[in-house]
């Protein structure tokens, strides 16, 4: 079950021409392109007539043309074409998404298009802000539930042993286990900090910055549900005291954007993006950052599947929770809530119009 | 469900030889083979002893061995003999089938062998015309309905947006839309013909003709219910009107037998030969038009198992038909009116013996 | 369904060193490990914490650490530490299985371990014995419930059939089917022996011994159930009357052990060992004899994989007993036993404890 209104990034705005892009979202099967003039399209991606999928078509000047016998729909997916005939019929439609482009992304709002309100797509203008946030992007298939790629994130104590070789490592584990943690609910999903006070810089810092001894770090993460998650780490000096002072300046900083979206109910798309805050004006500091974290990932990505494969094969058994869980439990709190409303509300409206 | 009382293709001639092939039709496993005197024998591919695969093991004077404790089997599917004892229990028989080698083709009879009709296996003379009609046999495994590409070709506007590289293409596509096109249902089947007139020569019939210029072409097709399609088509200079005075000497032609052939619910076997009726005494005439055929094919499988895929998933979605789908109703109200028969005339027959 | 109170083979003792080995035993999921002090343990595969694999892990001192966030559990499954947290909760607890080391093979008690019955582990001294029977291990993946194979090796009337290339070859079939058999229950299975007099060396052997003339082969196997056959297979010279004189020296002998082990309802582990009794000194005979044998049971696989598959298909068709199926029959008269007695002592414990 998915929150269905609400935005979900469906593609990275690059991945979107005007050759159709197949992309299947909260389990519905989708086509986004652009039309000549540049804007975006989202319709289900199934034709009404014999029900092929229309990113096996092409877009024309009047919108995008079936592949199998030319029938042609246009970005609200009313059919304006069908070869050999004049009458176009009433249910000739195809459902159509409220799609959106902001900051590189492609938005896409799952429930009733009419509805679909802007105020509600996640910011993130470091994609815009070159000079200061330079970064790369990269799309992970993962097959999960979302959620639990979610989980994965609300619980930093993964690192010292998911990934020892990059971002983990460094540090005897007990520095993570004595993290000073903060979680708060937002109005929008949950915050989660943690300070690493004193700690040995981890290989991934150490290979950016040339740090004299040890180091304050910062993992600051907001989740926005139902799948955003914006992420900022760093480390500085530990003689500069960044935690009382708020001073970050001249140590190693990233940003990271986690945008984790249902693709089935056991498959997602982990689109992300890593802006380096330092030596901005080398193209490889960039690289250099993407390249430790894509691998990060990629390790991630390895216990999460195994999650699911043994989740759907033991579907009743418990778990234990344990103090780290927290974030996690606040997460699924907040989910929950935006469910069940949105429950109520399409209870209420099947009420009124009935 | 499908058509039991009549006959399938189920392999080329030419495939059967002594050592056993495994093909599923209409579901149902099936080894076909040839005994030492050349005589065709279809049995259910399952030993009744353990229920291996007969096909596993190999054709014998007495019949098939089945190659795991050496089970001997009939043409009829009569067990003729046990290793290591000589009685014969009266259960040690598996199903077989009737079968029939005509045209270069094996048939089967997927309802009770006793009741195989000669008559009705269909006539495809081509084959054995090698003077007028060479041909060259191919196989392409679908995956999906057998129905689904049977639609496929009884809506030929697709040609336009499926074919475009060989047999669609040169034509503005409102010259198909605008073909001259019959349509009548037939004692077995539907008939179907399109006149494309005043048309630019496809690249498929440029290759293999010099045309002077504009040429009149006939697209005729004849389904044969449950599987069988019968097409000709070609195109002559339209200065020699050849529909109006019949005439279609000189020009390309081209015959092409489709046979598709359920495997499975989802998957059928898609059995073509092609035959040229221009420059027959020469072998690179028949692969010219050969390779022009086969990768349409694998065009239209990609558009047939999307379909498939999509009709697997929403199976309640909506379709929408229009007028192109002419033929393609007729096509299924036959089928349907076969099988409803056919149920019927089952139902008597369980009363009867009832 | 599979026997609970028994032990099964779960690896090589070779196989199982600190870093864990995840194996399906009986459908459930198992990680092996041995500790620092190579003492081995066998939990289920499956973190309570958030239900990854263990078996993602790796062993430290006070156990096996959850490769996800670091929970460490004993060789009971009792949770012995939490990342970050003192207290430990009740129900951080992961099933463990009793599990044993003998003759190179590690076994496990699938039912209560506070039951497990070593007095019922099967004895296989001949692994220890170097000097008269030198051997060599191996593991086959087969995709087929774990009784089908074991009927395959009830059931020797297979050889000519399936293996004409190595043991079953040299003998017209009427050899094979006028065996001398001798089938038996015995207390904790069946016991199976068949004299093949009078026979031209079979391949397999013939390149092993360079015997002068035709030999008297015996064939003694002993099913011990669950999933255990001994097996010991040779021939001597005619002249030396093996059956009568129970004189055994100088010619071919081998012994193969078979732990064809569940691993789901449709696929098992085959263990095997090989061991030649004859040229001892030499490894290259070891290899000979695993050479000739470690492809027959590939044969074997392909015949009971494919059986699997038909029977997958078609769970009701009807299968027709013939006289070599004796040994079968017995076996699964031997299991279905067990079987029920085992179903009716667990409702006597319910109603105990009710
Ligand atoms: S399926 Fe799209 S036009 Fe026919
Ligand atoms: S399975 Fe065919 S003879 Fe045994
Ligand atoms: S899943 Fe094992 S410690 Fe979290």
């Amino acid at each position: 079950m998915f929150l269905k209104n609400d935005w979900y990034m469906a593609a990275w705005a690059a991945e979107v021409g005007s050759a159709p892009v197949a992309r299947r979202i909260c389990n519905e099967p989708m086509v986004l392109y652009r039309d000549a003039a540049g804007s975006l399209a989202a319709l289900q991606d199934r034709c009404c007539h014999r029900g092929v999928a229309l990113s096996l078509g092409k877009v024309i000047e009047e919108g995008i043309q079936c592949g199998y016998h030319g029938i042609v729909f246009d970005a609200k997916g009313q059919c304006v074409h069908i070869p050999g005939q004049d009458r176009i019929p009433a249910k000739a439609v195809v459902h159509y998404y409220a799609v959106h482009e902001r900051d590189s992304i492609v938005w896409v709002w799952m429930g009733n298009p009419d509805e679909a309100d802007l105020s509600l797509i996640v910011d993130y203008p470091y994609h815009g802000d070159v000079k200061n946030w330079p970064h790369r992007e990269g799309l992970i298939p993962v097959k999960c539930n979302y959620e639990m790629l979610i989980d994965n994130i609300m619980d930093l104590t993964h690192l010292p042993y998911v990934h020892t070789k990059t971002i983990g490592g460094g540090t005897p584990t007990n520095v993570h286990s004595k993290a000073v943690m903060k979680t708060e609910r937002m109005p929008r999903g949950v915050k989660y900090s943690r300070w690493l006070l004193d700690s040995v810089p981890p290989p991934t810092y150490a290979k950016a910055i040339d740090f004299p001894g040890k180091i304050d770090r910062w993992q600051e993460e907001e989740l926005l549900t139902p799948s955003v998650i914006i992420q900022f780490t760093g480390g500085v000096d530990t003689s500069q005291r960044p935690r009382e002072t708020g001073n970050r300046e001249g140590g190693f900083g990233m940003r990271v954007l986690h945008c984790i979206v249902p693709e089935t109910e056991t498959s997602c798309h982990y689109f992300f993006s890593v802006s380096n805050g330092f030596g901005q004006d080398d193209p490889a500091n960039t690289d250099l950052v993407y390249d430790q974290v894509y691998p990060t990932l990629l390790e991630d990505k390895v216990f999460c599947e195994n999650q699911q494969a043994i989740a759907t094969e033991f579907p009743d058994e418990n778990f234990v929770d344990i103090r780290s869980d927290e974030a996690r439990i606040l997460y699924h709190q907040h989910l929950d809530e935006r469910l069940a409303n949105e429950k109520k509300l399409a209870k209420r409206d099947a009420a009124v119009s009935a």
